[in-house]
């Protein structure tokens, strides 16, 4: 087994052969390696087995142990994934804005690789697949630590991928698996800055706040999502029942869904019990504030620690508010810089809302779900960044590159 | 004294105001700071004279003495630097690529501010002037903890910063300065993630390093730089020796300044001769590979740790190559990805050095003293980005703001 430094060290030298690949080369590969998922299915499976097993005799809950199974339809699931990304647009080599200085150098912006990435995720073999395809399209080298209860399944995706790049004539270290499972060599792993330019981790706030604790390594934070519904005064109390049904309840482990309403006091009687019976089809919690309980006497009472959660359940907090200032000022107090709207009719408080929400994304009458790459055109996700460096909302095939300068001269020396 | 929990508390409650600014407002602060400043003159004299006689009687060295040292002039300077910076255009609020989806949803992104900026340097007074104007342009809050041997001149910068914005009805909290120099408050300061949003290092390779290693808020990193002259077997050389002087004499302590020549072998018997002559002007330091060493056999033996070395100093390594390939994987090796330079007449040779090279700015036929964000015309310079994730290169105001996602719906579900 290699070493985590003998890892980091064959992705370095993987990447300059990576950054010259063509783009139709790159096309190819990864149709190449769906076929390949395709044709090893049998392989794939039993190799999941094992892993499913092993979780179930460790007691693991129902719902991990699904995120963890495969299946013919899921592995051609995964397949279907990487040839969409073939079908991308590549970004690399795009020279943007060159522009001649006075003293005739010629300055652009080419857009490259990051080089070699880092991802740290839980026990879904299916986002071995999709880091490979988005890393392999930008031109990065990657480095995988999935989670040890995947560890078999993994395997068998990461040596079908790397059997397929060498038959192609392609690095395999365009992607390794971090097979160790220990510990150590996990922090090792964040600490690798000599060779790794950047980790993303994908997973729950638990292994996220790890990884920005521990790195040396500069982190995409991809994260929770304690998103908010304001409806102002002047609402559509119908379009914002449909908006809270679907943001809340269309599906509900996810980081844009719904978490919790604030709702301006003015039209609280009239959309409150609209929308608890909306709510009642799905058996969602409600937990009200005094002024919300005033309407709907029987739901359970909001405490503090309600607002700042992600409850990823059938639960939705209600805020009172009597202006469009407190709503955001309660708003910007607990969010966690996801994903945001407005309902209202009023032009003054719509753009009030977009100009001060202090968010990834921030809608005006539209549900906070289409926070995603797909739904934003980009044709491809690698996640949901909530910080403000580098990248910020839903991230595409851009995220994963960087840019660099070049210059043509003809002898210029400083002054 | 405020805790640093409390000055990222005020920094993170100034931001919602800063960000709601008006260039005009903003402009016309940063003039009116400009001018209190060469005001203050003599109170910050005063103050600074405290820091210096101090300083000297810790036995400070020289040259950091100097860098210490105010007098009117620098403080007109710094004054200037601020008019500048208010004459730049604001980029903030601009919306970039609005368009709508097939649902009818319309997404823009929206260019805002980063929201609370750390900065960490050493003891140049003039660089609180300087990260306040950048910060502020930006409508980003900044915490600055300027070196403790610069305690009293930053103290009454700050102050007189402070004093003219609450004059002005614009809140002082938008600049605070850490007063409290302790070992344990620098790094509590570090790991503020919950109120600041990037912390930026501007000083020497250790705080650098110290800053990556122990922060837990996103860093961006300015760096060394390593710089690399390569000399193709087709060069003009006498450009070749003009640059190369420019490149390692014209300002020494500075990271964009050449520490080493890479020569083809085929050109360094007409090239090392010339060159030495002309860097004997400034008694520059060579030290050569043997290949290079057979032509002047006088100069010092480089050694394996010279090829990574950012001298800062009046000395040159030569590294002697048989091919381009070489060159590159030599510079890629031991370059810190600042900037690096080829001069050749070969088309092929040109584009496979932009290509290859990994760096933030590779240049064919023109000194690598150019990266500089005044230089590439950006009007102001943050510092140099040496990592690849948010900025790379020299950053100019765009490097202090970040974007947002702004959604108008009409009521659009998730289907």
């Amino acid at each position: 087994m290699l070493s985590v430094e003998e890892i980091g060290k064959k992705a370095k030298e993987a990447e300059p052969e990576l950054v010259r690949l063509m783009s139709g080369k790159k096309e190819e590969a990864l149709l190449k390696v769906a076929e390949a998922l395709i044709e090893g299915t049998q392989t794939i499976l039993e190799a999941n087995e094992k892993d499913v097993e092993a979780a179930k005799a460790r007691g693991m809950k129902e719902g991990l142990v699904d995120r963890l199974m495969l299946n013919e339809k899921r592995i051609a699931g995964m397949a279907e994934g990487l040839r969409q990304i073939a079908g991308l647009e590549d970004p690399i080599g795009e020279v943007l804005s060159m522009k001649p200085r006075p003293n005739g150098l010629l300055i652009g912006q080419k857009r490259v690789p990051l080089g070699v990435v880092g991802i740290i995720y839980e026990a879904r073999p299916n986002v071995t697949a999709d880091a490979f395809g988005l890393c392999f399209k930008t031109g990065n080298a990657v480095i995988l630590k999935g989670g040890s209860d995947a560890a078999n399944s993994n395997g068998a995706i990461v040596k079908i991928i790397r059997e397929t790049l060498a038959k192609l004539q392609i690095t395999e270290d365009a992607v390794q698996l971090i097979e160790d499972n220990k510990r150590e060599t996990v922090q090792q792993f964040m600490k690798l800055d000599q060779y790794v330019d950047v980790l993303i981790p994908r997973g729950g706030a638990g292994l996220i706040r790890t990884v920005v604790q521990t790195s040396t390594i500069p982190v995409i934070e991809t994260g929770t999502g304690n998103c908010h519904i304001y409806v102002d005064e002047t609402a559509d109390l119908e379009m914002a029942v449909n908006i809270i049904f679907n943001a809340k309840t269309q599906r509900i482990g996810v980081c844009n869904a719904c978490e919790s309403l604030v709702v301006h006091e003015k039209v609280k009687d009239a959309l409150l019990p609209a929308m608890k019976k909306r709510l009642d089809e799905k058996q969602v919690e409600l937990r009200g504030d005094k002024a919300a309980k005033e309407v709907l006497p029987d739901i359970k009472d909001a405490q503090e620690d309600d607002w700042g959660r992600e409850y990823l359940d059938y639960i939705l907090s209600i805020k009172t508010v009597s202006s469009i200032e407190e709503a955001i000022e309660h708003i910007n107090r607990y969010n966690t810089g996801h994903s945001e709207a407005i309902i209202t009719n009023d032009y003054t408080h719509a753009q009030k809302f977009l100009n001060e929400i202090d968010a990834a994304a921030v809608y005006v009458n539209a549900s906070t779900r289409f926070t995603d790459g797909f739904e934003f055109g980009f044709g491809a996700e690698i996640g949901i960044s909530t910080q403000k460096l580098h990248a910020r909302g839903p991230m595409g095939l851009l995220a994963l590159t960087t840019t660099k300068y070049i210059i043509y001269g003809n002898g210029q020396i400083r002054k």
